[in-house]
């Protein structure tokens, strides 16, 4: 999710949630990252989202933010365990960066890192180390306008070795990577009702929101059932900012 | 807290958090941080732990670790927000390394810094970052038998700007330094009962023990009022590990 004022990710979450055991098979461990500023709130649990007290907990928090990563892991590489659930987190340039990925990338392992090292074991971890060394390498000491290029860039790279959806964030934009499958909806003014996909809730958000609001979610499959979400090109790289799309490559 | 089983700090917590505004005044914000292996379990709030509806979420948590790093703040440098919030967390050669000090260091953002930056704006992230990358310059691409002697040193230079009492784990080992004052206890059989100095609360360790436990507890005060508590040296670095002081050094 992200947003051009602080929101909170409460309906969301209580559908994205069910996925992870519920009606979906993502019931390796889940983890959320709320962006507050350049500072994080981060959650990793290693059992199913759709029934851990944590994660119940997690959906009624009131946390606001502006950049919200979450993801539900179904495990391919590495064990279940804290070490391997997303999202994965790193200092760059003085920012939390965090990454999430849905998919698998067979020889990931083989390329070589420089400075970041993964923590626990899985495939995702290791393209997340090799995205932040290529971009520190390649960047140098900050970020530069050519960020979202390069982003693409990686991401088409490392696609070549199986699927790679992914997020990436840096606090200030939500970098969005389809390999396969993603799509993504806008809301502004005039807000509607929603109801999601996969639980039997429904909110107004007319209800909730100011005019002036903009809020972007990104999910691998739409989260409700009455929206129009758009569909990436595969291939394609977005970059979304203050609660809305601002490039695309690819 | 530094133990040989994994062990929950639900004891220890349910007091320390009342120091953190209730019978101690370091209400602005609290942080925890649960080592799982090498994965880490973090949570950051800016609340005051005391009355914090999610240090009592956390309080409830039956979360077990081999080491916890737990904090309560009391601002000096830098406003009260998350990115200001300890313990702070690093990843250096695939390990999350954390961080929480006590006490205020003047001049420390004059220590220049070459891989690790600071996300949020306090002298305690400065030093957090100046140590890494220290360890990582003297010691190079692996943990050696040496760095409980370097720790032991950048404590001593940067307690020359300062308080500096702190914590530093890699998962593996707990570092502890003591400029001003820091207190351990190391609790093995027989177990015996403990009262809580915070909170009117007792418990019957024996009760939920084994005999081989060895657990560890560091503070600035003691959390308990019935036990003997241990001081540092002033200017002493201890390393625990699986729940027993296995070094010390100044």
């Amino acid at each position: 999710m992200n947003c051009n004022v602080p929101t909170d990710i409460q309906f969301s979450f209580r559908g994205f949630r069910q996925r992870g055991g519920s009606t979906g098979p993502h019931s390796d461990g889940w983890g959320i990252a709320f962006y507050e500023g350049k500072g994080c709130r981060l959650f990793h649990d290693d059992s199913p989202s759709a029934d851990s007290p944590f994660a119940h907990f997690v959906e009624q928090l009131p946390i606001k933010s502006k950049n919200v990563v979450a993801h539900i892991r179904r495990a391919r590489t590495g064990r279940v365990c804290i070490a391997n659930t997303h999202p994965f987190h790193r200092e760059l340039w003085g920012r939390t960066w965090v990454f999430a990925h849905n998919g698998q990338l067979r020889g990931i392992k083989r390329k070589p890192l420089t400075g970041f090292h993964p923590i626990g074991t899985t495939d995702s971890e290791h393209a997340f180390c090799y995205i932040l060394d290529r971009v520190r390498a390649e960047l140098g000491g900050a970020r530069r306008s050519s960020i979202g290029r390069l982003v693409h860039q990686l991401g088409v790279e490392l696609a070549q070795l199986g699927e790679f959806n992914f997020l990436l964030s840096d606090a200030r934009s939500l970098f969005a990577f389809c390999s396969k499958k993603l799509v993504y909806i806008e809301r502004k003014a005039p807000f509607t009702k929603a109801a999601l996909s996969d639980d039997d809730f429904d909110i107004d958000f007319s209800q909730v929101t100011t005019p002036d609001d903009r809020v972007v979610v990104v999910a691998t499959r739409p989260l409700t059932n009455n929206e129009v979400w758009m569909p990436f090109r595969v291939g394609e790289l977005r970059v979304f900012a203050d609660g809305a799309s601002v490039a695309s490559y690819g």
